[in-house]
C-alpha cells in the first residue's frame, strides 16, 4: 500500500536529528516542565496527560521554539515555559480531537478515551489549556500571550470548520485549506513566532518565523493527510484509513473526488456522507486515489508549502539553527516513502 | 417536594435586582460583547454559542467583575471585556460539563450536544476559551490574567477531582467542598478579585473581594445542589434528580449517607455506585433526604459560606454597590423555597 513518492534533490537533508541535537538540553528542561506541570493532587490528570505525553511523539512544535530562540541568542528562561506551552496546547487538542473524531489509537496507543473515557479526555485536555496559559502568564510577554492566545482561538475554530466540512466531498481544495491552516498551521506559527518575539527581534523577523511555522505546518498537515492513505499502522500510530472512515475530507480526496467520472463521485458520496461502507470499500477508495495520483499531487502541494517555509528564512544568515529548521521541512515532506 | 426554608432576617434582602439595576449600562456593553465575539465565519460556531449563551443565564458572575470595579470608581474599558471573558469561561465549562454528564437539558432548553452533538460542544467550549484569552491579553493587565489562567487550570482540576469522586457515596464533606471550591467557586472568586485588581487596589482589597467571590460561590454551589432534589423542573432548567440519575455526589447526599442506617448506605451505594436503579428509588432517595434534614442542612451550611462572604466585604464603606454585593448573597441562598 506503500506509495512510492520521487525523491528531491537530498542535498542537507538531514532529516530531524541535527534540530533534536541542537535543542537536546533545553528540551529535557521542557520535558520536566512538561512532567511537573501535569503534576496534581487529582490522580486521574497526570495519569491521563502522561499516557498521551509519554507515548513518544516527536515534540516537533516546542522544537520550533526552542531552536527558534536560540537562533537569536536568547539568554532567559522564558522559552522553555513557552515550549512547554505549546505542547500542552497540542496534547489538549489531541485528547479532544480524539473524542470528537471517535479515536481508537493515538501514536501506536488505545486513545485515552478508550481507557480513562470521553469525559476525562475532555476535562483534562482543558486542564492542560488551563496550564498552558498560567505558564505563558509567568513568562510575561503580552506579546507571546497575544500570539499563543489568538492560535487557540483559530486552532478550535478550525476544528469546528473540520466539523461542518466533514462528509461534503464536494469540498475545495481551498476550503479544505482554510481548514488545516487554522487546525494544525497556527500552532506551527506560533511556536515559531514567539522564538525571536521574546528576544525583542523585529516585526519583520517575527514574520518571517511566523510564515515559516505556518507553511511548515500546511506541508505536514498535508503528508500527513496522504499518509492516511499511503502508510502502515506502525509508521502511522493510527490504522491506514481513519479519515476515510470518519468521513473526514482531506486533500487526496477532494483531488480524487474532483478528478473523477461521475460514477466516482456517486462512490465518494456513498462512503463518505453517508458513512454506508463496507471494508472493501477501502480498497476502492484506495484505487481511485492511485488512479488519479492524488497521493503524489498532495505530496506535490506539500512542496510548494515547503518551499516558501523554506523562503522565509532565507534572508537570514547562515547557522547551525537556521540549517536545521529548512531541514525539518525536508523531513516533513519525506515522511512518505 | 419543595422544601420550606425557614427564612432568615429580611432586612435588606431585595435579591439581585439591586445588582442588575447598577450594572445595567455596562451588562449592556458585555452582552455586546459577548455576541460579538461568538462570530466567525464558522457558522457552527455563534450557532452553538449563543442557543446557550441567550438562554436566559442570570449572567452573575461577569456581575461581580462589574460591580467590583464600579465599586471603586473604575474609568476604564477593561471591565467590559474582563467580565466577557469570564462569562465565556463559564459558557465553555457548562457546554464540557454537559458532554461528560450526558445531560438533555441546560436552563430549560435542550442541551447543546443534543441539536449540534457532542463534538461541537467540545470545540466551540474550546474556542470560547480562547477568545476569552485573547480578550484577557487585549485588556492588558498581567495580574488580571494570572488570576483567570489560574482559575481555568483550578476549574477543570475541579471537574476532574468530581469525575473521579463520581459514585462514590463515601465521600467527605470535605472532599466534597474541595470538588466545589475549584470547580464553582475559583470562578466566582475570579470574576470578584478581577475588579479591584483592574483598578490597582492594595493586596488586602483584592483579597477580600476574592474571599467574597469564593464563599459566595460555594454557597451558590451548595443551594445548587440542594434544589437539584427540592426543585420543580420550570425552576431549575434541569430535570430533578439529574445528580441522582448522574451519580454525582453532592451535599445532600454525603449526609444522608453519614447519617443513615447500613441499609440506608447499601440503597445509596447500588443505586449510585452501579447506577442500577429505577425511577421509584428517586422517591425513596428523597425520602431519606429528607428524614435526615439533608436539605436543611445543606442550606445551613449554605449560610455559614455566605456569612464569610458578606465579612470579607464588612471593612469597605458603605456604597450602593457593596449593598448590591451582599444581597447578591442572599439571593443565592434563598432561592431554595
Amino acid at each position: 500500500m506503500g506509495v512510492v513518492i520521487p525523491l528531491e534533490d537530498k542535498a542537507g537533508d538531514k532529516g530531524i536529528d541535527a534540530l533534536v541535537a541542537l535543542v537536546a538540553s533545553d528540551m529535557e528542561r521542557v520535558n520536566q516542565t512538561v512532567l511537573s506541570r501535569t503534576g496534581s493532587d487529582v490522580q486521574m490528570i497526570p495519569e491521563v496527560a502522561n499516557h498521551l505525553i509519554t507515548s513518544g511523539g516527536k515534540r516537533l512544535r516546542p522544537m520550533l521554539t526552542l531552536a527558534a530562540a536560540q537562533m537569536f541568542g536568547y539568554a532567559g528562561e522564558g522559552h522553555i515555559k513557552l515550549a512547554a506551552s505549546v505542547e500542552f496546547m497540542h496534547t489538549a487538542t489531541l485528547l479532544h480531537d480524539d473524542v470528537v473524531d471517535e479515536s481508537d489509537l493515538r501514536r501506536g496507543k488505545l486513545a485515552a478515551r478508550l481507557l480513562w473515557g470521553n469525559e476525562a479526555s475532555v476535562l483534562v485536555g482543558d486542564f492542560l489549556l488551563g496550564q498552558a496559559f498560567k505558564m505563558m502568564v509567568e513568562v510575561g510577554s503580552m506579546t507571546c500571550l497575544a500570539i499563543l492566545s489568538d492560535a487557540a482561538a483559530v486552532i478550535a475554530e478550525g476544528e469546528v470548520m473540520q466539523l461542518a466540512a466533514t462528509q461534503n466531498t464536494a469540498t475545495t481544495e481551498d476550503e479544505y485549506l482554510a481548514v488545516i491552516r487554522a487546525k494544525t498551521a497556527a500552532l506551527f506559527a506560533a511556536a515559531a513566532e514567539v522564538g525571536p518575539t521574546l528576544v525583542g527581534r523585529s516585526r519583520d523577523e517575527c514574520a518571517a518565523f511566523r510564515s515559516y511555522g505556518a507553511n511548515l505546518g500546511v506541508a505536514f498537515q498535508l503528508v500527513d493527510d496522504a499518509l492516511d492513505y499511503g502508510g502502515s499502522k506502525a509508521d502511522l500510530g493510527k490504522n491506514v484509513g481513519d479519515d476515510f472512515r470518519e468521513g473526514k475530507i482531506t486533500l487526496p480526496v477532494v483531488l480524487s473526488y474532483r478528478r473523477g467520472t461521475d460514477e466516482d463521485r456517486a462512490f465518494w458520496q456513498r462512503t463518505l456522507q453517508s458513512e454506508e461502507f463496507i471494508e472493501a470499500d477501502l480498497d476502492h477508495a484506495m484505487e481511485l486515489i492511485k488512479r488519479h495520483r492524488a497521493i503524489e499531487d498532495t505530496i506535490e502541494r506539500a512542496r510548494h508549502y515547503g518551499a516558501i517555509a523554506r523562503d522565509a528564512l532565507a534572508p537570514f544568515p547562515e547557522s547551525a539553527q537556521k540549517r536545521a529548521l529548512l531541514d525539518v521541512v525536508d523531513f516533513c515532506i519525506r515522511r512518505v516513502n
